[in-house]
C-alpha cells in the first residue's frame, strides 16, 4: 500500500512518499514562499524521480494544522482533488501529532508548539505508551507566560515544532532544566510523518470523509471574526 | 552560516541545506537507481527552489558510510569537488552516526544498522548525554546472532536503519520486549543528520581535510581482497 501525504500549515511544504515498509521518497522546503506554486512541482518532481504516478497511490494523508488558512487550504483542497479524482481514501492528520510523531519512541512529555503569534502557541501534549502514540491534552492555544503552570506536575518535556524556536528564551526561563529541545530536523513537520500516522489510523478503520474533511483552525479566522462582529 | 549535506551510503540518496537554526530544504529518494545520475539534479532541484547557488555554502558535510562502496564514493567524491571549487571547508560524518541522531533525545540505548550482508550487520552504539550524542562502540560488523550477548548489559535498546528491518525477526527473537523498532521516518539516513552533526564537529574545530577524507569501508571491497589475495 502506497501512501501520499502532504502538510502546509507552516512555512515548510512537505510531502512524502512511503509504503507499509519505508519511505520511497522525501522532499520538504522551507522559505517565505507560495504554497500554492510549489506544491504541485514538488509531488510531480517525487512522484517522476520514484516511477510512479498518482494514480498509483492508494491512500493520501493531509495535515490538518492548526496553522496558517491559506496554507491549510492549498494542501487540503490539493489532496481532497487527488483523492476524488481516482477515488481513493483520504485521512486527515493533526500537524502537532505529526510533529509529535517526529520524537517517535521518546519517553518524555512531548509538547509541539506552533506560533500562534502575540505570545501564544499552537500546542497539545502527547506521550509514547507502547510503542504508539497518546494525546494528553488536545489541540489548544497557549499564551506561553503559563506554560510553567501548564507543565507543573511533569518531569521531563520536550518542545519542538517554530513554536519553540520563537519562545525558546520564555521557555528555557519558565522550565529550566526539565526541557530539552529538539533537533532542527525534528521541528519541521514532515510528509513522512502525516503518512505514518494517516496509514495507521486506516488500518483502525479511521477513514474521513472527502466532502467533511476540515482544516484545524482553532480560531476562526479574522474574515469570520469580521463577519461575526458586523452580524 | 549554511549547510549542505549529502549520504549515498545506503540506496537512500539524501541531501539537505540548513543553517544555524532550522532545515531550509531537505530531499531524499530510495529507489533502486545510480546515486551518479540522480544525485546532482536534487542538489540543483533543492538550491533552485531555496534561491540559493552552490557557491553560498559555507559549510559542505557528507555521509562517511559504512555502506556500498560505489555510493558512497559518489557522495564523497561530489561533496569534496564542492568544497575544493568554492574554497569551502568539508566535515564527514559517519552514517551510523547519523541514523542514530535520527533519535536525537531519546533516552535508550540507539543501535543503529546497515546491511552488511550474509547475516551481519555495521553498527555502533550510542546514547545522548546532556542533549548531547556519545559513541559507547564504534563502528563494527556484528554477526546478527551475536546480539543478544553483545546487548546483555543494556535494558532499552531502540535499533534503527535498514539493517534492523532486514534483520527484524532476528533481533525480535534475540531481544523481546528489551528492543524497540524506529519508525519508517527515523529509519534512512538523513541529509539533515549529517548537517547537524556536521556543524557541530565544525564548531568543535573538528574540520576535515579534504585531500585525506576518506569513507569508512570496513571491509576492503572485493577488488581490493582479490588483489590483495593474488599478491
Amino acid at each position: 500500500m502506497k501512501v501520499l501525504g502532504i502538510d502546509t500549515s507552516t512555512k515548510v511544504a512537505t510531502i512524502a512518499v512511503i509504503d507499509e515498509e519505508k519511505v520511497i521518497g522525501e522532499y520538504s522546503l522551507s522559505k517565505d514562499m507560495s504554497h500554492s506554486e510549489k506544491l504541485i512541482p514538488m509531488v510531480k518532481e517525487v512522484l517522476d524521480n520514484i516511477e510512479l504516478k498518482i494514480g498509483d497511490i492508494d491512500l493520501f494523508a493531509v495535515g490538518l494544522g492548526p496553522g496558517s488558512f491559506t496554507g491549510l487550504r492549498i494542501g487540503v483542497a490539493t489532496v481532497k482533488s487527488f483523492a476524488h479524482l481516482f477515488d481513493k481514501p483520504i485521512v486527515g492528520v493533526s500537524t502537532l501529532e505529526a510533529l509529535a510523531h517526529n520524537m517517535y519512541l521518546n519517553n518524555s512529555i512531548i509538547m509541539p508548539m506552533l506560533d500562534a503569534r502575540r505570545d501564544r502557541v499552537y500546542t497539545a501534549l502527547y506521550r509514547f505508551e507502547d510503542s504508539k502514540i497518546e494525546e494528553i491534552e488536545s489541540s489548544q492555544i497557549l499564551e506561553i507566560e503559563n506554560i510553567k503552570e501548564k507543565l507543573e506536575t511533569y518531569s521531563s518535556i520536550i518542545v519542538n515544532g517554530e513554536g519553540s524556536l520563537v519562545y525558546r528564551e520564555e521557555i528555557k526561563k519558565a522550565l529550566g532544566k526539565k526541557v530539552k529541545f529538539a533537533s532542527s530536523g525534528q521541528n519541521m513537520p514532515r510528509g513522512v510523518s502525516i503518512c505514518e500516522l494517516a496509514l495507521e489510523k486506516y488500518h483502525e478503520g479511521k477513514r474521513d470523509d472527502l466532502f467533511t474533511l476540515t482544516p484545524d483552525y482553532i480560531r476562526p479566522s479574522q474574515a469570520e471574526r469580521e463577519l461575526k462582529e458586523k452580524r
